[in-house]
């Protein structure tokens, strides 16, 4: 995960954060790692790749030419898909960081459920420009994490969000996979 | 539509609703059926069909392989995309049915947008079962209607969700078109 310095004034349009480092996806471990919205293990999701960008993390994302709401205009359900992976994903990195100021060794092995997501369309988003989404930190208590989350095409915010993320406790997991 | 009597109690499971007329989104004039969630017209997408069922609207829906957060379960995107595509289904339906009160003559050419999107995951949705996703209209008043949902598997209700629907006025659909 960059620390890189921030290159642009909050929520403007950044084409290019430093991608160098390992995604926070890249994290996740293998049995946690086939979302179809962020797991890079499946074949046929979206495998988002989400970054630090100073205070904020960042992901880029360009739609297919087939995830439409209208002609011409991206569809809301991806979009939301883009907030609640993208959510998580900046969630379970903001849990390992306060882990990691406890504890310099501390693995970055966590994953977070959503447990509410919320999205304002603010404005039709465009299709056929690379999507730029954005997630800070608004909360960060215990093994809840709150996260605020935008949008942006062309440099332009058309949807804001926001995501109550869950840090996953490795039993539930274990049982969840165990019992399917 | 249909407006056929209730087979179950509210949020109950129910495999058989009356899906003999056309759904609401067989409706959806041409230029706006393209939605990768509703649309009849995008051949990518998932087409889901929804149905009154009494004062009720349900939808049901088969999720792909795929479709998870973790092996066995059903991604939270795909979830939200349900609730929002069921909602706008819902609140245009809802809106012709108060049009057709004070003019049986009308069309149903009505089409909604998503102003807002929220979504409570109560517990994991299992993967392999049909969903049955149900609305219910909380408010609707001009040109706004609000839908409250739930997502049940296996007859437990693991999602809510809520929609704040807008209508389109034609005019800006027109000028969405041209302007791509």
């Amino acid at each position: 995960m960059t620390s890189k310095k921030r290159m642009a004034p909050p929520g403007a349009y950044n084409k290019e954060p430093a991608m160098t480092q390992p995604s926070f996806q890249d994290y996740y471990p293998d049995a946690l790692a086939h979302c179809y919205g962020c797991g890079r293990l499946n074949e046929h999701g979206h495998q988002i790749k989400s970054y630090w960008d100073g205070d904020e993390s960042v992901c880029h994302f360009l739609p297919k030419p087939y995830h439409i709401a209208i002609p011409g205009y991206v569809y809301g359900g991806l979009l939301a898909s883009l907030i609640d992976c993208h959510g998580t994903g900046t969630a379970a990195a903001a849990m390992y960081k306060s882990i990691k100021e406890q504890d310099p060794n501390a693995e970055p092995n966590t994953r977070t459920l959503t447990a509410s997501l919320h999205v304002d369309y603010l404005k039709p988003t465009p299709l056929g420009v690379e999507l730029e989404v954005r997630g800070k930190v608004k909360e960060n208590k215990g093994r809840k994490v709150v996260i605020e989350e935008w949008i942006l095409a062309d440099g332009i915010v058309t949807v804001r969000g926001e995501v109550v993320a869950v840090q996953v406790p490795e039993s539930l997991v274990e049982e969840l996979l165990k019992r399917r």
